[in-house]
């Protein structure tokens, strides 16, 4: 990324701003945000602790794997719930191609969606206290595909703080 | 881990070392090493960056993360081929249940192996440069499985220096 097309990632648990995109106006590299919730992509999840993978079955047929800040994975760690402000999950999605190498095992495809849980509870207090983010090719998905997060989320996995995945050991 | 049961890591790609276990004897808490190479659970390895995550069928059902070193990861980040010595990958794996909580998914369950690969070419000459390790439990599994790790990597991925696992975008 060029010096001049800086994306501002305010992560700052004491202040409960966990992803802010500061972008200058207009600049065509300045990453979009979430419609409803203000998510951006955070800046060096690739390199996030691991958190647990996941298959989806049809019709997404997807491999997917969860990634973490320091924030989510000492709150994982030390299973504590609720995640603190400045939580930050990142999950990538991949279709699930066979492997051409070996017949048992299938793999990530093309890459589909990166999906983005953020805690500020301060911003968010009717989803609580998540802000969500859904991104295909680094756009984020329309209003209407995000208004659904938080029903699933909420009617599903309310006793972990809203978050479906666990840390696989 | 105390101070009187430190493991020593070696993890150092200028002296083609990758990962030696010097234990002292006698030692509960020294990793013990796998047979015909030695390879041991390299420390942090649960902190490295994400590879790609990966599914295999019946009979294992498993779910699979491959983490890799700095070495690694750079290497899968520049196409770099062979991948150079100290390059470490671990592979770990847990059995794939359903998930309680959303039907089209499924999820980790129990852990089920840890499985390293070591390049050192002046090590394993014989074996591509690569030396193998698979654990369960902690612990390295016996040498006739050891034996197998080469001849399925060698036939069916030589041309990827040995390693079936792409990066995952």
């Amino acid at each position: 990324m060029k010096a001049g097309h800086l994306v501002f990632l305010a992560v700052a648990a004491g202040s409960g701003i966990a992803a802010v995109a500061a972008a200058a106006d207009g600049d065509p590299n300045a990453r979009a945000a979430s419609p409803i919730y203000g998510v951006t992509i955070p800046e060096g999840y690739r390199q996030w602790d691991l958190i647990a993978p996941a298959q989806e079955g049809e019709p997404l047929n997807e491999l997917r794997a969860v990634l973490g800040n320091t924030i989510a994975v000492n709150a994982y760690r030390e299973g504590k719930l609720p995640f603190p402000d400045g939580t930050i999950l990142t999950k990538l999605a991949w279709k699930h191609v066979q492997s051409p190498e070996f017949e048992p095992a299938s793999i990530p495809g093309a890459a589909t969606t990166v999906q983005i849980m953020v805690k500020d509870t301060k911003k968010y207090p009717a989803t609580g206290g998540w802000g969500f983010g859904r991104f295909v090719d680094g756009k984020p998905v329309d209003a209407a595909q995000h208004e659904t997060c938080f029903a699933c989320h909420e009617a599903r996995v309310k006793d972990h703080d809203f978050v479906f995945t666990r840390f696989a050991p």
